[in-house]
């Protein structure tokens, strides 16, 4: 049974696993003259990367990208784009225990009672290790993006108790990457990295969310009911692994929210049309953008692999067993998920942008149907 | 650009404006054998009506389903089902003032930028109404799942500030219906009832939320990562019109708790196989069900229609206008929403069921390839 | 197990059986602003419809289309189409003897033994009368396509041995509704007639194809390899029941061209553009079109419901038995086959220019994000 | 836009061009517990690899498959499966006369027209060479197929105008790799490359045709109507470059066929099941198998690639042209197609076991909800 492919026009499908020799993503129509920059997915790559900091997992993947395919001379032509990643640091040997012995709140039994059996290695398919493909991809939907004006940024809105005031579209810009808990409130963060510690340093992890917005969509996008933009949304960032909620706009505090107070009234813009004064509904009314950012909260369960004693059962034994899961592991999730809570909201909107029409699904410039060479260049000097 | 499609193996496609002859659904993938009681289809329709208490839309639609295909001698065949519902009590010129001035964080100005038109009566395409189609094409699919010993209980955890402490899956289905807020908690549905009459009252209406659970899903369902069971489980409910959020086991709440918290540990169950001891993780692991309860909450905002003044534009006229939306409209949304948040989740999970291979895609019972004309009576006596 | 769905952005669901209530096709992703003549609808549907001649079957039905929903004021709002069609002359008595005893070379069998079950009047949903659905469906799209100056042509190019010179596609405009035979050479239309009748009159019937001829393609259509044009025309048309043949440009014949012979030379067009100076290529070149016409033509076998005497074996009683097949039934099925092989084109390539951007997906004319109400008259003088 | 994938449960992407680094296809939806053999895989490109002989391409690609994920101690997990083959021996200097003056029949300018641009190295992604990820992804279909008691054969049934007689399943399996025109007869085998001989000699090239027999398909296959197996298998096939026709059953010639001659009647078989008498319905009745063998044949045109002088236009400098592709090129095509052919209905025919439920897609043996670890092996000793 596949799971492993996200997308109508603009579409993704994956294959890796954790401790298997390489990561690898096919990107299905992207369209022709888009001048792809591999610096800007490595900088993706590296901000999603293992090993960034004492609150990270410790292993180190140098995560380098290799275009294999659908790209000449830096621009897209318009076919299949390949990516692959080598795997380098997989140290399998910690896994063993957990073979017959599921880790409490892991894939580990899942896997194994839905395909009868399982690559145990690091967690396998099961491993987190398969969103360095979504960001990999989601870094050529964001090179789109930007050469049609939008622009996706999130932080770590929550840990645990600790939550941060509202910031701006501009703040996440700047102070996002200030720090490894990338919380773009900065007083804020540093309140962050100490509750995390405290549950690091007693074998324990925490909690936390991702908030994200979306700027410069052009209104009409979406398709009800079942491709609305939340709907579609909802969906990319329930994907990606340890959601457990995912809110847009007022979210779920919209609930205790009057008619009055949460209807958005409108006026003229700057060019007659029609605007919503406040933006309540989250970018998205009808399941329709308004042209409005696009604004959300994506909440992350604490890691489950933690180094405390647990108690789990050996199926093969029959009996019962303490586990304590000793590999290098995040004690905090939302950090690292930024890069790919942002992936996923770049696949989504490039998907819509293509379903819409406002990006022509065969070239990125020019109209259908011709032919100029010169359009980029392909020609050896 | 389409959007009125929902599943895989099991799938509907639907049409039907608020005004216009009729809304139908196709349903695509129904196996052969199944009985259908069309009278169950007309309990779940009759239960989503509108009418049914002045907290809801007076407008008066007996809702009758009719079957044009795909079932015989009440039996299905494996072929389309298609279910037509007529709609009979529309007046559309209460809509005539919005056709150009948007009615505040209503669809009116998103589908008319959308597709340069729209059908204005009654919200068009936009209206719930489309969501008569989920409930019937719902009812099949929940008795298929009866068939199979799953069985799926909402009911409306919150409106405003009163919040339902937890109740049972026993409690949902003898309490739900008790009253027309659809509360499974008696003292709190009071209360509920209470604060919806008071935004009532003040030309207001209230947000709210309903929680579902799903008992008899076996361990194994859900295709990781982008067929997770918790994304396509938000993408449904996040398809429903007014919804602000989608959350899966603790949800929200799970930002503030620990690992060692939330972790469920395993113990044997009765056939000597692994079980969690806990259900903190709401039926869900690494994406694939573990046989646990399924359970989580759905946020709709407040209703956009109310009969309060407010502000809007005239794009034609291009002048400020005040607008009073006098139709017949629910002050809150959950209680109608209950059989809708069944309905998506019975479609979810039954294609689910399907994609895995628990059920047979072409017939409930019986071996691939029998051809046993007893297996249902469709001879004339 | 579903099938009833064809098309990515142009999508069809389609429900019916031959004796149920109705027959209806929902239409999803038809772009808002296009003028709807149901007439024409209607006009391609009365092509298709039975009873037309002595040589086609004598089944009365008017076949009256009526559109549900989608179109507002006799243009398209960009929401699903449904369009539904009565049944009114079922007899299904006439098909009490093949309950358990196939009648030979039809789908009795293949559908019981899938399903364990099947609809037996009239065929169910095996009829052809399914068709009925396509040529509503393809007369949508052949509006759209007409609007972008394309066109599709179909006549009768063989019955038995009688086979026609290769005609012009005006000659196909001109003469293929001259008579029942649908050939568009007017000497051949007799001599088909003449064969036909022959073995309608031994109890028996023939196969034939139908050649179509699609013009005013622009060039850049199709998404090679698995979405190449040729291949999805292939998958529309072997789609149509009792084909067993499909074949673009030189067909099966090019087996027998050298490549000299069938390469097709490029020259400059009158706006200096490229262009091939023949057509042996049939209009697709590496899957894509050229903007030169895209022919073919499709292969039907005979009638299977013949008259005359057969053995069949009753899988109750267990028993030989003879069967005769006396309803109403055409001696052959190209003449009816010419607007159903029409649609299926029409569908196709309306998908096609949906897929490349060459149609706007939200609406026909005008810019995505415009909402002008006078785009069409929607609202009540 | 997007057209690299194919299948709906057991799926395939695919990317690379001719003269890019690798070729890859991501596998999803193969079932777990498939032992598979990488020999088997190498064998099936190696079959379909270029420079087999003289009159096939010089090209020397060692063509090894190395699989990146989805198998483990030699049997699939059921997770995405990724194959790549690194390109070797890309000599594209040969083709910079072609950037602006487009090749007779190829691809070139209907890429260049789509997307504005084209990867003009050995043709790029509309090289053939793409099929060598077919092969490998159909290699494990047939190991599927072979595991359930279904195989596929093909051999090469014309060449010009010498056409192979009838020959049997076993036939196939005996002759078909003698030659190196893997005609399965070998009178005609030495004719046809006596034929193929003549036209290379001549720096021309010549079409053909293979023909493809499945046997040990299950009845029961098949969604009707768009779901049809012809429909599908059509697809699959004239998704294969340069293919002009596809034909099922009696193919073209059922247009001079008789409903009395080509009726196959019923009888009883060893099992007490209606069984056809004859086959001329080619295994598909009502576009669901019988149990009948399915076969049909594929018409591929004359190799475009020819060394003789050509005429086209150059679009840059506005002038005619002579060119001559002087690359490494086959004179013929079905030789090589074979092991294609054959792949792409091993991927269309697992696909329908899956979508039939007669394949578990969760996992090859075994019940679902099962979580044995001896299911195969995976623990390190």
């Amino acid at each position: 049974m596949n799971g492993n492919r996200f997308g109508r026009l603009f579409q993704i499908a994956t294959y890796g696993e954790s401790h298997g020799p390489s990561m690898g993503v096919v990107i299905s129509g992207c369209p022709a003259g888009l001048e792809i920059e591999q610096a800007a997915i490595q900088e993706e790559l590296d901000r999603r990367k293992p090993g960034q900091s004492h609150i990270s997992t410790s292993r180190d993947e140098p995560d380098r990208v290799e275009i294999q395919s659908g790209v000449q001379d830096g621009f897209t032509t318009g076919t299949p784009i390949g990516l692959t990643i080598q795997n380098k640091d997989a140290r399998s040997g910690k896994y063993e225990p957990f073979i017959t012995a599921p880790r409490p709140s892991h894939g580990d039994f899942t896997y194994s009672a839905k395909f009868g059996t399982r690559n145990w290695g690091g967690g396998g398919r099961s491993s987190a290790r398969e969103t360095v493909n979504w960001v990999a991809a989601g870094a050529v939907a964001k090179q789109i993006l930007a050469h049609e004006g939008i622009e996706i940024r999130a932080h770590v809105s929550r840990i645990g108790d600790v939550e941060s005031p509202p910031v701006t579209f501009e703040a996440m810009g700047e102070h996002t990457e200030d720090t490894d808990v990338r919380c773009a409130h900065p007083e804020t963060a540093a309140e962050m990295r100490e509750v995390t510690e405290k549950y690091q340093k007693h074998g324990d992890s925490i909690g936390g969310a991702v908030s994200f917005e979306i700027q410069g969509v052009p209104r009409g996008l979406g398709a009800p009911r079942f491709e609305a933009v939340e709907a579609r949304l909802g969906k990319a960032m329930l994907s990606v692994p340890a959601t457990t909620a995912f809110e847009i706009g007022l979210g779920r505090d919209a609930a205790t929210v009057s008619g009055l107070d949460r209807n958005d009234e409108w006026e003229f813009d700057e060019n007659d049309d029609p605007t919503p004064i406040e933006n309540d509904h989250g970018g998205v009314e009808g399941g329709i953008t308004t042209g409005e950012p696009i604004y959300g909260e994506v909440t992350l369960h604490a890691p489950t692999s933690i180094p405390s004693k647990q108690t789990t059962v050996d199926w093969e034994s029959g009996e019962e067993k303490t586990v304590q899961v000793t590999g290098r592991h995040d004690p905090v999730l939302p950090p690292r998920a930024v890069p790919v809570v942002e992936a996923m909201a770049a696949l989504t909107i490039t998907d819509f942008m293509l379903l819409s029409g406002r990006i022509n699904p065969d070239r990125l410039d020019g109209q259908p149907g011709e032919y100029d060479t010169d359009y980029h260049p392909s020609r050896p000097e």
